[in-house]
């Protein structure tokens, strides 16, 4: 079995840490100087792990193993969210270059090949998931041209040149070569520390349709206009809103989440009837039957509510995110890593949040292996694990992944 | 009988809208240059009328006229709403005028002072009711001095400076010399046009609490959250909106109205369980007994949401007007005026807009007359009423002044 060694592993997270150090947590936005100088230094590491490094057009750094036969790729993301914390993202690409290490110390797993990945702009400050769709050939040039950083307008192209990366070729899968995809990551919810669990084995990342619904109807005085006279957009929204609360639940799934994150009136005065209102409406599941479902519940109140007036109502859907199912050969490999080293405390779980891995699983065989958010903290600088979570974690990745990588060779 | 002649009437009203002209509406700001000029033509035509003509440090224009003995009171504001109507204030002023033009031309009145002003920024381009409450007594130097444009930040003494009135003396009340005021205005709503009626006699103007609600819960990651564990701001705020819409019908008074201008949730991002809601609501109501019913369902709704959980509810009032009655005499003067001119075609009404009458009114006995709206438009470029109404308005006005400045002198 590939032996993982704790303090290596801590002090490579540790040192990570330093690049964009913000309280205890990191600033690291994708392109930022701390970002690239981070990705040089992982570069770097990877080199010292006898990997062959290299960042490519987009940002991606990568460390290819010098064994031939086929490949098992270890990754995640290195760039943060602002000022957030210091392992949404780090934990699984130092995992990925512990593991690689550990392997290469093995003399019965030496000659198996992995190579690890840190994906660039997983966190989307330019775009979506940019690093590894781009990896799977999903990126055009046309959309890095257009794209932009959120935050502060640079254009994608000049932080790509800034950072010394223009004109470099993006690489891209030869996935005949390539096993699968394994990321570990934090869980960013309050599955597992609230139950007391050490590790979550991922079964799908959950699909994701987010709608925007529209009310329109007059604005009008405040005060001359009577109560039967209103088209009041407003109280549209929020009686559609109400009736979303009260049947949501009924028609749920076990793990369904659904969130309201924001309402606009308009001209949004007190004095103000308002004419106009817009809310930004999400569901996530595992499922697309249960997406579909609540979509199927929302259309029906959109037609009920114009059925009833006074407010012409619409419904727009403006974004998708299809549910994305793990392997399961993989999710396998990880429960039984997980039962040998944490025995017990280990769960089968959905990803509520979206992962590099649910692109690479559109190319690989993939899975994801989840440890705790003390708290169930994330995106924020307080976010935590405790290290002996983060060691028992990566060892057992390096576990699955030897099974995985055996297996591959006809050895398993 | 005073009369009125209506193409001076008309010709006045036209002239006036040509300051700040803007589509078929004026545009005339709280001491623009188009305002100013607006208050010094004024000012031109009270001379002309044979007044005698004064702007006072805030702005108030005024015509005094040179009759002894008790005076009768007539105006309304001269500045727009940002690209408003050209009747909202306009029309109660240029009455005024001609009001006290129609006096002097009848031998029978010529001896009764009717004094006519055009109070400043009655709608609140720096403040609330300034100009009114200037004259009562009610603008203390440092809230002048503390006061600036809302829309572009210049404050309040800069203007007065630009305006050539700095260092000028602000006019106050002498009660004692004044019988009262009467104040005409477009309606703002439909009341009166839709039921094909002329005039409305004003009961009284309601009184308004205004209230901020916030909502405290907890933000997270939308995906991450399980529904069971969150504290959605949102929800809670949209719970609470829902039974006002439930409740409120019931307890509402004949002319209550109530309005729910603005919500913000925050982060208010798509993709984040809101942490904190907030949202302003209204009630207007002329009795004083139904805003407090009101408050009380409020209170109880707050109540009972912080006894459920899971987010903390707070209520503030941020602001309060108090219910203004209409003098019963002027409204009687009124209305035997109304009865005259337009039978049957008349009603009392509450006014659910705010007037300069409701400040004039703590000194003075006060009463206001209404004219149709044409299809309830105010505060937009659109606002109109038919000429006929307009003259109707103005005769019915005349001859209440009669009526109301004779008695006090002993003929009536």
């Amino acid at each position: 079995m590939p032996q993982i060694k704790s303090g290596r592993l801590l002090t490579d997270l540790r040192r990570l840490a330093e690049f964009g150090a913000y309280k205890s947590g990191v600033h690291r936005p994708t392109f930022s100087h701390e970002d690239i100088e981070a990705r040089r230094w992982l570069a770097g590491r990877f080199t010292d792990a006898g990997l062959e490094a290299s960042i490519d057009g987009i940002g991606n750094v990568f460390g290819r193993s010098c064994a031939s036969g086929p490949r098992l790729l270890i990754g995640s993301h290195s760039e943060s969210q602002n000022h957030a914390g210091w392992l949404d993202g780090a934990l699984g690409v130092i995992y990925g270059l512990e593991v690689a290490r550990a392997f290469r110390e093995d003399p019965r797993t030496a000659g198996s090949a992995i190579d690890v990945a840190s994906w660039a702009d997983e966190e989307g400050h330019f775009g979506s998931f940019l690093g590894s769709r781009s990896f799977i050939g999903d990126v055009t040039d046309e959309e890095i041209d257009k794209a932009r950083d959120h935050n502060n307008g640079t254009p994608l192209h000049e932080a790509l040149a800034a950072a010394g990366l223009a004109g470099r070729k993006r690489e891209t899968i030869v996935a005949s070569d390539t096993i699968g995809y394994l990321e570990a990551h934090i869980e960013q919810g309050d599955t597992l520390d609230e139950a007391g669990l050490r590790l979550g084995v991922v079964t799908g990342i959950v699909g994701i349709r987010q709608y925007r619904i529209v009310f329109v109807g007059e604005a009008n005085h405040a005060g001359t206009t009577r109560m039967v006279k209103r088209k009041d957009a407003g109280v549209a929204l929020v009686k559609l809103c109400a009736a979303i609360a009260d049947r949501f639940p009924q028609v749920s799934g076990p793990r369904s989440v659904w969130t309201l994150g924001a309402i606009r009136l308009e001209p949004g005065q007190p004095s103000i009837v308002p004419g106009r209102a817009e809310m930004m409406f999400q569901v996530r599941d595992l499922e697309a039957v249960q997406l579909q479902r609540f979509e199927d519940v929302l259309l029906a109140f959109v037609t009920e509510a114009n059925a009833t007036g006074p407010c012409a109502v619409t419904m727009e859907t403006v974004w998708t995110v299809s549910p994305v199912l793990m392997s399961q050969t993989f999710q396998d490999a990880l429960s039984r890593a997980a039962q040998k080293h944490a025995p017990g405390k280990f769960i089968a779980m959905p990803s509520g949040a979206g992962h590099d891995a649910q692109i690479l699983a559109r190319k690989l065989p993939s899975a994801m292996l989840f440890v705790p958010s003390i708290k169930g903290v994330s995106h924020h600088w307080t976010e935590d694990t405790s290290e002996a979570d983060i060691v028992l974690g990566c060892q057992t990745l390096a576990d699955a992944a030897e099974k995985i990588a055996l297996a591959a060779r006809g050895f398993g």
